[in-house]
C-alpha cells in the first residue's frame, strides 16, 4: 500500500535496527481518516472472503479493527484482552503469548460468548514481527471451532519470522506493507 | 439517549448492585454501527464546542473515540496508556489513577508530542463511576496546558460520585445515559 509506505516515511521514526514507531498515526495518536483508507485496502484484499467477525487484540488493534469493520458491513469486532480483570467472564478462551517488547509472557483471554463455532473470523493487528500475538489469536479462534478467514496486518516486519510462520500454516495473510529492513535510521520496504 | 437505554436493557447484564456489563456491544465485542449512532449523538451534544482532538484511555475508550472522531471532522484521537511499555516515549505526561475494578493504582501516560498547549480537547470514555479515570485524563490535559472542551461519557453511574465531582469543577459533562440504580438485576435510568 503505497500511501502507507509514504505515511511511514513521513511520520514514522526508527530506533536501532528493529524498532519502527508509528505512534503519530497508528498506536498512540490515531489518524482516523487514514484508518479509513486502510479499511478500503483491507476490504479490497479480502473481498472474496466471507467475514462474520473481526478479531483483534488490545490496545492498538482496536482502532484499526473498529474503523475497518465499517468496510465489512459493520460486522462485530471482538478484541482479546491481555490483562486480568474482575469484570471479564470466567467462561473464556485463554492462551499465552510471549511479548518481546515487554520481555514477558502474558495471558490473552476472550469470552466464549463472542466467538462461535463455524463463524468466519478475520484477524487484524497493527504489527507482525515474530508472530506470537497472531498465533495466540489463531489459537483462540481454533478453540472456538471458528474458521480463520484470514489475517490482515498493517505493518509486517519482513526481517522477523512471523510472516513465514503464518504463511507456512496456509493462512491467507495480507500485510499492507512489508518492511524489508531498518538500518541507520532508514526504512526499506519489500 | 433512548436507543442506548434500550440497548443496555436488551444486551447488558447486571451483577450485584453496582456492576453493569455491556461487553456485548461496547467493551469486549463492539457494535460498530451502534457506535456510529453514539458518534452522531456526541456531535449533537458538543456541536457548539470547538474540538481539535479527542482524548481517551485504553482499552475500551479507543473504539468509541475512533468512531466518534469521524463526526468531528476526523480530528486526531489520542489514547492514554495504562501500562509501562519500552516503546513509549520517555517524554510523557503522567498521572496516577486508582482503579476500583482492579483495586490498585496504575500509571497513565501520554506522549508530550500529542497534546499541545492551547488545543481544545474532548475527553471521551465508556463509563463514569467514581471519576478517577476522567480526573486523570483532565490532569494530563492540564499538564499539557491544553483546554478541556468537554467530557463525553457513554454510561454514567449516577449512584456513584464521579458525575458530581466533574460537574462541580465546571466542566461541560455530557453522559449519553445516566443509570440511577441497579438492583435485583434491574437497571433504572435517571
Amino acid at each position: 500500500m503505497k500511501a502507507l509506505e509514504e505515511k511511514i516515511l513521513k511520520e514514522g521514526s526508527v530506533s536501532g535496527n528493529d524498532i519502527l514507531k508509528v505512534d503519530r498515526f497508528l498506536n498512540h495518536q490515531i489518524d482516523v481518516a487514514f484508518l479509513n483508507e486502510i479499511g478500503i485496502e483491507f476490504k479490497e484484499r479480502f473481498k472474496d472472503v466471507k467475514v462474520d467477525k473481526i478479531f483483534t487484540i488490545e490496545a492498538s488493534g482496536i482502532a484499526i479493527a473498529s474503523i475497518v469493520a465499517q468496510y465489512f458491513n459493520n460486522v462485530p469486532v471482538v478484541f482479546a484482552k491481555k490483562v486480568e480483570s474482575k469484570n471479564l467472564d470466567k467462561d473464556v478462551y485463554e492462551t499465552q503469548v510471549y511479548s518481546f517488547t515487554k520481555a514477558k509472557n502474558y495471558s490473552v483471554k476472550t469470552s466464549k460468548k463472542y466467538l462461535n463455532e463455524g463463524e468466519n473470523i478475520l484477524i487484524l493487528d497493527d504489527f507482525l514481527a515474530n508472530g506470537r500475538a497472531a498465533l495466540g489469536l489463531m489459537d483462540i479462534v481454533n478453540q472456538a471451532q471458528a474458521n480463520i478467514a484470514g489475517i490482515g496486518i498493517v505493518i509486517e516486519k519482513g526481517f522477523q519470522e512471523g510472516g513465514q510462520v503464518l504463511r507456512d500454516r496456509g493462512v491467507k495473510l495480507e500485510s499492507l506493507v512489508v518492511v524489508e529492513s531498518i538500518s541507520n535510521g532508514k526504512v526499506t520496504f519489500r
